[in-house]
């Protein structure tokens, strides 16, 4: 039996290294993965291949799971991106004298070791040890069982790489993909100072309700967007086009629309674009009754279920819901909101300020659809993933979200009365 | 039996109302409850009596109990001073332009229902409601059963303050003191966003394996001191003497002292201001042999064991322990430190920069005291508590430390490519 203790006892001597060394240091070990990476294609579509002939094509984590000699190389593309970001470790956040002379200074340093459980994407393996690498991290990976030869390759590559470079091998440790090992990460109390789940709800769920190890809640996002009755049509046409189907598979992707009850006369006719690409929608009855006689076509109409309200659709789907007012959206939110990300478009200043003020996310946005949520879109050069959270970072984390702080306290003497 | 969901749901309505207000209309709530706590001593201590009443006076909990007519006050005293500090929330954390036009801003924002559990001590009751509705938090607590008339009594005037300023009544619910308010305030996921545990080992151990809902670990510290040889025998005779004589009951007050070997001849010169107060010395084979010949006390000297080292004394005991050098000094505070506060003494630069760059604990001292690890010696005006954990905020938690943030996007329809 593996002896997972030993394992996060390693991780933590190498944290300690890991973060006292420069940042060129650091970003070097990233470069030679890159390299590695693109050097190794032949080995990682191998291994990749074996992994997706255990799984029938037609599971819709295939697609997740397969590498392509393209996507191989986009890898390659963003472990260079990681390692020429700047680096957020050692930043002075505060400088004060006390008035007894101390000198108290916050520093930002690494959390440490950071622990990931994820599924199929062999991807992420690349992404979550760069972006640990690159802070200063050391972190423990435990993948998906389906992705098990394709993350050894992985593994194998960011080893070779950490060796180049003269980093500890440890800084980066793939678990085997058994229940066991996410139990025993999950319960690394002292060992492991914080863990991200990155996956559907079903494993967002177990690890909150499993760790013992602080967690930081991602990604499941019930995504909303209300049309003030002052809303642009414009505005209204594009945003909820682009925040519905750019991509449905995100979290950011819209999963409820909330009509303003004055709009219903327009709204098959602002909701056209949606029709043309196929979109579902599920819609209460009043919604159903104005987008029927509207043109909307009948055979993409749905009677809106109360576990509608709820859901994440990850689909070509959408539900409808009419409000009477501002108050009645921003009620509905808070009760069938997950805390990503919700839109109001408006006009009106009053409306735009009850929302913005109001609805309890961490991304709200005024005439603009929530696609934007994503690390790169808000300037933070990479994303580990979007925290849905209130405690520690929250909304898309990048470097610096995956950092804490200590106080550095110098005197000479002082003493407390 | 108590519908906890119930009382959450109406915390969290309360939490909505309450975050939206103004500064002035929650810190009148809080001068208000000052005034009631005055004005209603006689009631506080008759509570007070009757849960005295079923207690050992020879408890350790008897003292932490107590209310006495000048701690009432000093309550009253603690509650102005928190309404007349600056609020954080609502505070412009950040504001950028993207290069699409997109106004971004980071503001500061209550979290919305904080849960605190604690212990025998009812004036945590007036410090925590105080503290989160600065802060426009509502707030759930779990008291002793010990304290429960004491309790009891202060949220009636927590109510009554509430009542008269205008604010929600659910704005803080004190639990029934059962277990079975533990269990359902630690699983309310959802409803509420941080739990704060203020107590012991045992309380601190159980939130955290226990808690579905995210957890800030306070309090519990293995501090350290290491003197390293060339320390300045006036500062570390003044800041041994302080960090461990100055209050030993608190969460900073020092356990392990880590002697430089080549200071063992003057060791026990060095710690005859804690001879003086009687301090009983745990100290290893050098040390012991050291501290007998200087001519410590030898009533107060006893051979230290394995489990010392991992102790916090809380108490007019500490170990000593020899170290050959800075780095062993490290590698024990690896091994048995809890990320509280640690201290070295020194004037070699070299030493002090490997000890400050290194050592893992959210506050780390050159030259002074672990008796400054506070709230109020930070400049924070207040403390909830002081967290061990990387997660969320580090070291003493002011006002500032009970928020997180929101991102609030604004734009006029653009869409991500």
């Amino acid at each position: 039996m593996t002896d997972f203790n030993e394992i996060f006892d390693r991780v933590k001597a190498a944290s300690r290294v890991l973060a006292i060394l420069s940042d060129d240091e650091r970003s070097r070990a990233i470069e030679i993965l890159a390299r590695l990476v693109e050097e190794n294609t032949d080995k990682l579509l191998e291994a990749n291949a074996m992994d997706l002939s255990r799984m029938d094509k037609s599971n819709p984590l295939y697609d997740r799971l397969e590498l392509t000699p393209s996507r191989i190389k986009s890898i390659a593309g963003d472990l260079r991106h990681v390692a020429r970001l700047d680096c957020p470790a050692g930043e002075e956040i505060e400088r004060r004298t006390l008035p007894n002379g101390i000198l108290l200074r916050k520093i930002r340093v690494p959390f440490g070791v950071v622990g990931v459980v994820y599924e199929a994407r062999p991807n992420v393996t690349f992404d979550v040890a760069s972006l640990c690498i690159k802070s200063g991290n050391a972190c423990v990976l435990k993948g998906g069982h389906d992705a098990e030869n394709s993350n050894q390759a992985a593994i194998g590559l960011i080893h070779q790489a950490l060796a180049e470079a003269g980093l500890p091998h440890d800084s980066v440790a793939l678990l085997p993909s058994t229940h066991d090992a996410t139990e025993a990460l999950l319960n690394a109390v002292g060992k492991v100072d914080v863990c991200i789940p990155r996956g559907g709800r079903r494993l967002i769920d177990f690890v909150r309700d499993t760790a013992r190890v602080p967690v930081i809640e991602t990604g499941a996002g019930v995504v909303h967007m209300y049309f003030h009755s002052s809303a642009r049509e414009a505005i209204a046409r594009a945003v909820v086009d682009n925040a519905k189907t750019r991509r449905v598979s995100v979290c950011n992707a819209l999963d409820s629309l909330l009509v303003d009850r004055e709009l219903l006369p327009v709204i098959a006719d602002w909701l056209s674009p949606l029709a043309e690409k196929g979109v579902e929608l599920h819609a209460d009855a009043r919604a159903l009754e104005a987008l029927r006689s509207g043109g909307y076509p009948s055979h993409l109409l749905v009677a809106a279920t109360d576990a509608d309200r709820d859901r994440e659709w990850m689909d070509m789907k959408m539900g409808v819901y009419t409000v009477d007012d501002v108050e009645e959206a921003i009620a509905h939110i808070d009760a069938h909101g997950s805390g990503h990300s919700e839109s109001i478009v408006a006009e009106d200043k009053e409306a735009i300020e009850a929302f913005s003020s109001r609805v309890d996310a961490a991304c709200v946005y005024v005439n603009l659809p929530t696609s934007f949520t994503d690390g790169g879109q808000f300037g933070l050069g990479a994303e580990i993933g979007i925290s849905t959270q209130k405690l520690g970072p929250r909304g898309p984390m990048g470097l610096r979200e995956i950092t804490t702080y200590r106080y550095l306290l110098e005197g000479d003497g002082q003493t407390r009365p």
